[in-house]
């Protein structure tokens, strides 16, 4: 069943990959368009020019073509076969020029002579090709012809939402970013598995409202985040999905924070699939909802985090780095996390002094022996701990019960009139 | 002399051992007399039906005599060889009835066949024997008759307290169950222990007021909460006493507090000799003191706990499986607790700015050379952390002394006028 | 140039060995004139009989020889070959006595035959004679002479103090006791840090105030409190340095409060070269900062702590004892903490909402790839980190970069204006 939903998310991956997206422009609309057959997200556009905090939004970068010929008018290197070749937010350019001078333009990994470097400049006027390091090394001196069909112009930045509301209006944030071109883990798989979690939600009941954002990373969490400074206070929990395809496990990061609820609650769900690691101020979007004016508790969910594996950021960061298996084990994952953070109640014990009679109530046995079943201990446990300050999660760890068994139990209680839940 | 105590507890033990217990009755009172044989009870008896929070008191259980006679007229299951015979609560009966209709009423252990189970019925009216598996096994098909000769009617539930008052106000609780019927660990031996502690307790000076109650486990500790409601906040520290007979090492169960001072005091009065573990929700009569309207300091200590030997609730709790010697080393346990409870006073340095001289209040050594002694070790260490919050015993620990030369070194700066003591 | 500067300080020392030191007299005074060469100190000079808080300051007690002359008239002990062969404070005295009547006035080391010990009797009117166990035995019965030329009469207790004005005036306290005669490490060893300290730190710009008192110990350290009780909250941070000669490791003793910042930038300072204790309260004046009633943040920093060596108040304490490599590593690790400690400001981050844009500010590169430079991380983590409540320290421990790159990055930021100190 993983199999089949992961073989799903990797044919919505495979149809995104040819897409040039950047942080503006026509590739991260159609990826927009592509997720809204998921999942319909309301599109926002930020036009180029407004103050976002510190920055403002950039100018829009669109491309359609970019090449270097050769003296002999060959295309050495070329857009239309690959788009990582042309640096993101080039500025056009059509121009000939001998090999000494075109060589600051040109980026190679020489510690991986066959991959394509991803390279971009979002922020300074430049323009530049990605080309493996055997292609640099082959091209003789000479003369060449470099053209790159861009324009950066006015425009404005895109992103898409989805709200599925919940019986809270508090909410669970489910952010990932889409700016980036052919890269394959980076970020199609969370592309990927942020839409699919959408739909599966969006067709049970729900205890917390879900809010999932695709939008560019640093700018875009910077403009969404300016344009929602007033409402930041009914994120209850949030998730920055990135990497998700490749095959190594899952690590998590936690908020700056460090002892938020959704910190707890995924170290708690990943159990042995997983490690946790703490807060660091570079990676993604976390980045900026981390940041000390806004400190949220949301935290990162990826398998092998960005720069931990030499596929990063280069073509070989490609369809077949991420599998159908990873995909679909990192999508349970995430509505496993859902389901705990909705989940996660903290209760007050209605009748607190002494325990009250749970045979009237159909909570027990009729005869009393030895132990007490596991779910008559989980009630008891729930009784005890719901004081209006222990959430589920913590009633679990202390019992070292399985919190379904707790959730359960609590359930129960709460239909026989002993609990109520406290906000 | 442990061993001379523990046999005065062992044969204290024997003496209440044939007499059946109940939540109600005449055994319960007529093992409170012995016990008042001790230490001197006031004894409270509390009616049938008062409502005590989601309970009421039940009504009062009697039994003279109960039996299954086979088809010969001969007693192949007799009250009167055993009390555990008779489900605790059992309606009366008088009746034939084929071994298929009787079976449904019969209770054996078949992984310790030669056992006769403890069973009880308090709160559904049932009727039911005990027997060994294999008396179970040799019972032919045919007729039988069964008789439980006993009544359930309107009386009330008895307990027995006993004040020892002290220097304050302020109150030790020491608890424990009286309601299981002949069984020795489970729980004569602690009732043993509690008496003879009071009788110990009452003759030396006492720094708070003890009080001692032997209740029926649950529905007593349920009535004694919501009759002395009002005073509950008087309670400094709380011991429940179980299961003090056996071979096995002291285990202390933490209050649901878990880092109440007895908490503390327990953990470090046992030493190596014992192991504190945490709250749960399960056990005896901690789970009312300890259930979130009330949340007690009041933890449970005891040895081998109950359900973890597998004579627990079973004929095989009987004399021989409790020793003169734990018996003995349970009561040394419980006055080394107590003196530390006692002794561990915050003070506060009355001099608190540079160390006082303790030269002119002879405090010190006459010439100065090289290591003060422990004696001084002491001194130093208390006058230096007595700001009023800090306990001796934390003082204990922090210092790595031990708590008598710690007590003492206090005394003596107390005596000299420089430490005065925080309530 | 460790060596050259402990060839120095062991110089230093060496002119000060000689003199026979106490808690007041001349021997304390010329001390004191020797340490005004190095850095000038202002002289307080408290008369006998001022009352300071449970103490009083002594009669002055000043010496001019003092010997044992045997039956033929020739000196067996001699105060002008060893200073210590008087015990300090001794009263005045000139008698003859057989050697039964002088014994309880001689004081040796059996355990350390060829020592003398160190002996005083500051509180209580007395006279001794201290020896090697050795020359203790040679003694042959018969009648002696004893004199001991002192005066105890009113005069003062001495100290000295300089201060280093920084741009706060908030205080670094560093103290240190001039009482012992002729012992090198316990403290002319750290006479010598702390007058070479204050040299070096003098002609540096200090964000901080230093104090630096030289000063007897007990009396002095009390006698110095009562008369600046008015102005201890100047004090941030303070260290007691005592014993830094000894080929040890070093040994830093926490303030009372265990988690004030000198005690966490100490620890971290010294890293792997030293170890940190917890406090205790006996040792040197830390006792009287720590009393309860000032509860500074005073530790001691020293080598081989007090009664750890044999040696420790004995004439083998003397200068071969100590080294020039360890005084000058010593002094190394007292100028790292102090550089620490200036500068670990807490800032607040001026534009906390997301990242604030570092390519316009200078403070990033101009393509971004791969993963940033240790300088941009460093960056990232003081930006995120400044919210005013946590020091570069802790930031430097949270990312695991070292102080010095935290601290750079910081200043890069605040000389950017994104940053603001918190005082």
């Amino acid at each position: 069943m993983a199999s089949e939903t992961g073989a799903q998310l990797h044919a919505f991956a495979s149809e995104l990959y040819p897409i040039c997206r950047s942080i503006t422009g026509a590739g991260t609309r159609a990826t927009l368009d592509a997720v809204s057959r998921i999942v319909p997200l309301e599109r926002v556009e930020v036009p180029t020019g407004t103050k976002v905090f510190d920055w403002e939004v950039p100018r829009e970068w669109n491309i359609r073509d970019g090449w270097i010929k050769n003296a002999a008018g060959e295309r050495v290197v070329d857009f239309q076969r690959h788009n990582l070749h042309v640096m993101s937010y080039s500025t056009p350019v059509r121009a000939r020029m001998s090999l000494a001078e075109l060589r600051p333009h040109l980026f190679s990994l020489p510690e991986q002579p066959t991959w394509i470097p991803y390279r971009t400049s979002y922020y300074r006027d430049n323009w530049g090709f990605c080309l493996t390091h055997e292609a640099l090394q082959a091209l003789p001196e000479g003369e060449y012809e470099v053209c790159i069909d861009s324009t950066l112009e006015p425009g404005a930045l895109s992103f898409g939402e989805a709200v599925l509301p919940g019986d809270s209006s508090e909410e669970i944030l489910i952010w990932t970013h889409v700016c980036h071109p052919s890269l394959a883990n980076d970020n199609l798989s969370a592309i990927a598995v942020a839409a699919h979690l959408a739909r599966s939600l969006a067709t049970r009941p729900r205890a917390l409202t879900y809010r999932f954002v695709f939008a560019p990373t640093t700018i875009g969490a910077i403009t969404w985040l300016a344009l929602n400074e007033a409402h930041v206070g009914r994120i209850k929990h949030g998730l920055v999905l990135a990497s998700l395809g490749d095959r190594g496990a899952f690590v998590y990061k936690r908020s700056r924070r460090g002892d938020a609820e959704v910190d707890r609650v995924v170290e708690f769900a990943l159990g042995a699939e997983g490690t946790a690691e703490d807060f660091s101020p570079y990676g993604y979007d976390e980045r900026q909802f981390c940041s000390p004016g806004f400190d949220l508790p949301v935290g990162r969910f990826s398998r092998t985090p960005n720069g931990r594996y030499p596929e990063y950021h280069s073509s070989a960061d490609n369809l077949d780095f991420i599998t159908a298996e990873s995909l679909g084990a990192s999508l349970e994952a995430c509505e496993r996390i859902c389901s705990v953070l909705e989940g996660n109640v903290r209760y007050r014990n209605l009748l607190p002094k002494c325990e009250p009679r749970l045979g009237p109530r159909g909570l027990y046995r009729n005869a009393t022996g030895r132990n007490p079943s596991e779910f008559e201990h989980a009630l008891l446990w729930v009784l005890n701990q719901s004081d209006g300050t222990r959430d589920l999660l913590s009633i679990a760890q202390r019992s070292r019960l399985d919190f379904s068994v707790i959730a359960n139990a609590a359930t129960a209680a709460r239909d026989a009139g002993l609990l109520q839940a406290v906000s």
